[in-house]
């Protein structure tokens, strides 16, 4: 297969794990037969400190005629304590977000029985999670219409949602469900929210077309106690845009695994992957942070293809390296810590 | 003192847990030499299946009249399935909450020794928790214009603040983080919400007014991370109302004594308080139901007449209970189980 990839390193330790994301993912298409085109491209500081915005429309055409977006970390600590900055690295996010229709965030958290002791949760609460969010991306309050009135003193967020996007982010949901335990839990506020009740009567309307899919429905508020009390009581999980930002981020810390979680974000054209960690600004340039996250995010990328020997040999590769100790220092536990570019060159040489 | 109590018992084990909290609190007015007249008033179910209503007019006069609520537990089974049924308890709820002007609801997350080990987080992480929420309870989304448009297909929920709503909420954070450790965290979404940005600009310019009050911005995807991770390191949290539905209920499990959790929901007026669990309506009626954290809302209560020493009174007499083993079989742990009576008429005795 001849791939097209737009690479978009960001910020922070964007560029370095992302440097071993290509190089695993070269040897991968090596082993297998590919050709992959990396096109690299400016986003987030590093963009606003080259041409003044976070994603140039240089940068969209990059990524829009690209087979899939591979993606770092973006933010910087200059515009953090100023949220109303006119021009932020979150701003190009959620442009880009909209700008290349990526609609369902997939975020999966899992465990590796060798990071369970990570976890804040105790062992048995967590042992055998394995559950995914699909976190709606591109409407809700986040897009909905905002500002001021009353000479500032008012705000408002307008929050909207149309059928036809609850049924898009929904589908996605059932056909998940139905190559995994065919459990679906739809997590709303219906008892208040009048976008959580369409959000409600959506999904039921589509229960009928997957008979064979159980689906529950839950309150925002009971799920976050409940992965907190039994994560690995869920199996899929859909949701909106502001709901899912709160929950996948509280359910990225229960697996004790957070450092290596992958995600990705689907379009209907173009498809994006990335790390869930952050752009860490401190650990810049030190070869010290830990690739596997934005590598399990390119074999997500190689998954989406359809190229599931590709992922898997990736996947095991790391599953690999983490029991050989070949771990960078968050990983290493007293033990032998690795740099970002040594844990890279062992997987490449081990897939 | 002579005290004009509200007695609002609701639905499934809510009348059984307020029976013992007036039964403790009678003690504790005859030790004191304080006179309280207990007026008991529908809602919930319990309202509608009398009245049609969740929260009738009746109810509503009694509880303006009274100094303060006692709340019990509101929620049947038969109203759960169907969030967009015409009368649902929930609506009373909202109802109270807005002709009250109860808009600063109280959730304190702290921990009792004895029942560490109940939570599913690990006890070096939640050892020493003892953090307060205030959650803004009568704006925001829940009471923004919400409806459809286009045949049904489009719903949207407006979510409005006044920079008068958030300085009233403000103001209540900062003089309870005086008398703590003078800490407050204002959660917000102020890197996409406009609301916010009005929330974090508002209490920035509060800040002057409390020069000892440490300040800190924090997200509330990062909050929902933290809350999990590092609970201990929180004092109080300021927040609007969706934030703070789903955060104090994610921060409620953490403790691992979620059963004996008071709050409050302080008015300009009147005040209310309740215990933060539901209505268990599978429990109804067996005399098993946990007394202790609607009592420990009625000491939630007394203190906010400036009762201080009635307050401590019925709070130690539950510490001295947990320690005895005088509790029912939620935390009876293998051992011997009390009824919620018994529970009760040993509090009664021992305050
Ligand atoms: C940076 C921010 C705008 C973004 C969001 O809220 O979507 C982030 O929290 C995320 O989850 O990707
Ligand atoms: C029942 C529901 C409307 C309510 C809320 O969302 O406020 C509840 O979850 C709460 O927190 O008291």
């Amino acid at each position: 297969m001849k791939l097209n990839i737009a690479l978009l390193a960001g910020d922070g330790i964007g560029p370095e794990v992302i440097n071993e994301a290509v190089k695993v993912s070269d040897a991968i298409a090596k082993k297998f037969g590919h050709e992959i085109t990396w096109k690299p491209a400016l986003t987030g500081a590093a963009a606003i400190d080259a041409v003044g915005e976070p994603y140039p429309d240089s940068t969209h055409e990059v990524c829009k005629n690209a087979d899939a977006v591979l993606f770092g970390a973006i933010g910087h600590p200059k515009y953090d304590n100023d949220p109303s900055a006119p021009v932020r690295p979150e701003q190009g996010l959620l442009k880009m977000r909209k700008a290349l229709g990526l609609f369902a965030n997939v975020r999966p958290t899992f465990t590796f029985p060798s990071l369970l002791d990570k976890s804040p949760l105790k062992r048995e609460r967590i042992e055998g999670t394995d559950l995914v969010f699909l976190r709606e991306l591109t409407g809700g309050i986040y897009f909905g219409e905002k500002g001021r009135k009353d000479n500032g003193d008012t705000a408002y967020d307008n929050c909207v949602y149309t059928r036809a996007e609850v049924q898009r982010l929904a589908k996605k949901g059932f056909e998940l469900a139905m190559t995994r335990s065919k459990k679906l839990c739809c997590v709303d506020k219906a008892n208040v929210l009048e976008t959580s009740r369409l959000w409600r009567e959506t999904v039921q309307a589509m229960e009928k077309d997957y008979p064979e899919v159980e689906v529950s429905y839950e309150f925002v508020d009971a799920v976050a106690m409940r992965l907190v009390q039994w994560p690995n009581s869920y199996d899929v999980l859909i949701t909106e845009n502001l709901f899912g930002d709160i929950l996948t981020d509280e359910a990225s810390v229960i697996s004790g695994s957070m450092g290596l979680m992958p995600s990705a974000s689907m379009g209907a054209e173009v498809s994006l992957f990335e790390p869930i960690h952050g752009s860490y600004p401190q650990a810049t340039g030190l070869n010290i942070a830990n690739p596997m996250a934005t590598i399990l995010s390119a074999a997500m990328m190689f998954e989406n293809f359809g190229l599931m020997e590709e992922g898997k040999a990736m996947r095991d590769a790391v599953n690999k390296a983490l029991e050989a100790g070949i771990v960078t220092e968050d990983l290493a536990n007293g033990g032998k810590a690795y740099g970002t570019k040594e844990v890279g060159d062992w997987l490449a040489a081990n897939v």
